[in-house]
């Protein structure tokens, strides 16, 4: 493994400008979007601001950034009305508040614009034809707002409107081409998804791999109790180090790495599904329907994804997937015989080979000392390898208790057709209360 | 109506750290809420700022907008891990690196978060209970990190841990209590919920209401096709002016608004079925399950929704359903024939009075010239009331059209009970395409 060259990427900072912004009116993506972009272009994004819309607050960011950033991309404030100020802004610090000029070019594309659509040009948006005698035009071919390129001191300072439709066109032919280093820092990332294990018992795993400073960077973030691992490798055979790296991870972490994080723990069974030769279907009462809104949320599902029931009644469950009455009065709906039975019954009745089938107490209503809130059973049936159950009780609210079933129920069809231990979900969080069913999953024939 | 009082609002500033958002690999949602809740608690939020897990960036950003603010919240940075750097950073700000002294109360909390989960405390965790020795611990009842209060300067400075579901209860009852001004303005807020209709079409229907500076003052946000209106009035008799003008605005925009923001359409219909006796079921096949799971993370669902079916395939439907072979062979699977009979059979086999059906193409493939993708076909069967179906051609990518169908189909259905003409559904958008299905809704008994 070749020892990566220590280059300093260049540095960028992001700065979102508007009142709704600020506000929490609105809530700002933009600054995710630049962040990868900029560090796809190599360089090392190091902060995000966001200021309303007042004169004197955004003359000090950008004053402020340029101070510690070689690129500024700023959004938003560039619209007609008086309270788009960024063109203002701009024009006191590199100009120093001399009149701005009509570009002819921005002045052509605003006519052309309004004509396009048979639409009379209000006066106020001749304003959006002017720059700051030091700046140049960005075109803007989804809207009426042209950007702005400018330097204050060694800053490259480039300025685009907010609406992501008009901003990341001009972000990638404009921006990106413009500011990406000759001879750029060549950058190779690498992304895993894990479910069924927390982000710091991940890292325990993980042991030396995540100290800070390392090349190639492992780092970890946490949304939905799905655990991302990223490999950042710069330099030198970037791609191949980071590849090197992935395997190592992945094997550090497995079973609970699932894929790409771009896939999905569902896309994830539907491939296991696929290489398996199996079909899916689900019975579903407290999740009520999530796992078949996960799985068909992935294009293509169809093909492995049979459907399956939503059975919230205990009615529903007699009814359509055979569960007995009497075995409902004398386990109750949340138990293992159950969910059993589900997973048995939405195999018979829809003719797939694999079904995945969850009762449980969501809350905040129903619980009790015997079956609390958050008391979950995940049931699998598969026509080859037999029905199993396990017993979780999940922490949090509501819809908590019910993603955070719905995701280990696909995690653990996934783990049955690999063969992988089922006790192992959770096991690092003490997730699982019911040990005799974590380590003694039953397995019989249906 | 009295003239609200001009006072100064104190200013507040938000900083966000961690790598993770400053790289864009998270989105940060924690701004907003901070933003929403100091706004409401009488602040002016000035700026948002998120910078890495660096020291002296961390540092720099609680000196630079400890100059301008007078309460700063952070959030993040308050891990066990050795790139988790706000307690660092401000114990070099407020005691200049001195040693951190373990906070009794942080190491019983941290010791019974442990116990309570029969695990074993790893020795990075003691990190958690150190304080700074000018800091206060904020106690975290949902997490390890506890968080920290302090002062730089004049400015009040409050550090919170990053996950949202252990920010908002610590922000809930210890910073804004403690923030909140004395003799505060008096606020009232009202909020409602609307679907159906787009933001530009709705400000319209609220007219002048909506002008900048009117007390109350009346404002709309759009999040996952939901338009939210709020009214929020200051000073004097806030409340009965609120109420006043909330209630004026429901009449502008019915039958669009549905309920309080905190509420859900699904709710809103479940609701409404208590209010008519009626009891329901889904038949879904392109929503894939998406409906149930809204309508089941409603609290207290099971007294009304009883379950139903995820047809992904024909076969599902036809088994199942009762949907003919012949019918699906003649006018396909995405069809007002299909869905009429989808949710006849739903009502047929579940014994629920009230049954919503939906088949269409979400693509990205699927599509044809005659049913491109964003085809929805939604179906209503009501055993008083009828059967009848419209066709949608949703805009966007697969996760919207599948959202905005579910979405559109509980309003719907939530119309039906109430009387409301469906076809007014998008009119004002244009997003159905099928004239005669709109305006002339089929209507026949079952």
């Amino acid at each position: 493994m070749t020892a990566p060259q220590q280059i300093q990427p260049p540095t960028a900072c992001i700065l979102s400008i508007g009142d709704e912004l600020v506000l929490g009116t609105t809530l700002d993506t933009n600054g995710r979007v630049l962040s990868i972009a900029l560090r796809e272009a190599g360089f090392d994004v190091i902060e995000h601001r966001t200021v309303r819309d007042d004169l004197a607050a955004i003359v000090a960011a950008f004053q402020s950034l340029a101070g510690i950033a070689s690129v500024i991309i700023s959004t938003g404030g560039l619209g007609p009305t008086d309270d788009d100020l960024t063109r203002d802004a701009l024009n006191h610090i590199i100009d120093n508040n001399a009149a701005q000029v009509e570009d002819a070019v921005a002045r052509t594309d605003l006519d052309t614009w309004f004509a396009g659509r048979g639409r009379t040009m209000a006066a106020i948006n001749l304003r959006q034809a002017l720059r700051p005698r030091s700046a140049r035009i960005i075109r803007n071919r989804e809207g009426t707002a042209p950007g702005l390129a400018a330097t204050i001191g060694a800053c490259r300072v480039y300025c685009l409107p907010g609406p992501p439709r008009e901003m990341i066109p001009m972000l990638e032919a404009d921006v990106l081409p413009a500011v990406r280093p000759a001879g750029a820092l060549m950058i190779a990332k690498r992304t895993l998804g894990s479910f069924g294990i927390g982000e710091s018992a991940l890292a325990e795993l993980l042991g030396e791999r995540m100290t800070r400073g390392r090349e190639p960077a492992v780092g970890t973030t946490a949304s939905g109790s799905v655990v991302s691992l990223q490999v950042v490798a710069r330099g030198a055979d970037a791609s191949a180090r980071a590849d090197a790296e992935m395997t190592a991870c992945m094997a550090a972490v497995a079973p609970y790495g699932f894929a790409a994080v771009d896939a999905s723990l569902a896309s994830s069974l539907l491939a296991e599904c696929r290489a398996h030769g199996r079909t899916l279907a689900v019975a579903e009462s407290c999740t009520g329907g999530l796992i078949g809104s996960m799985l068909t949320a992935v294009p293509g599902s169809s093909d492995v994804f049979q459907g399956g029931w939503i059975t919230y009644s205990n009615g529903m469950k007699e009814a359509h997937l055979g569960v007995s009455p009497q075995l409902i009065a004398k386990h109750g709906a949340v138990s293992r015989e159950t969910v059993m039975a589900m997973a048995e019954g939405a195999c018979a009745h829809s003719g797939a080979s694999l079904a995945i089938s969850v009762s449980g107490v969501a809350g905040p209503g129903g619980g009790t000392a015997e079956k609390p809130v958050g008391t979950v059973w995940i049931g699998l049936h598969d026509t080859q390898l037999g029905t199993r159950a396990r017993r979780f009780v999940f922490p949090g609210e509501r819809d908590t208790v019910r993603d955070r079933a719905a995701k280990t129920a696909l995690q653990l069809a996934r783990w049955l057709l690999r063969g992988e231990d089922a006790s192992m979900i959770w096991e690092r969080t003490g997730e699982t209360t019911d040990a005799h069913a974590a380590h003694q999953p039953s397995k019989r024939t249906s």
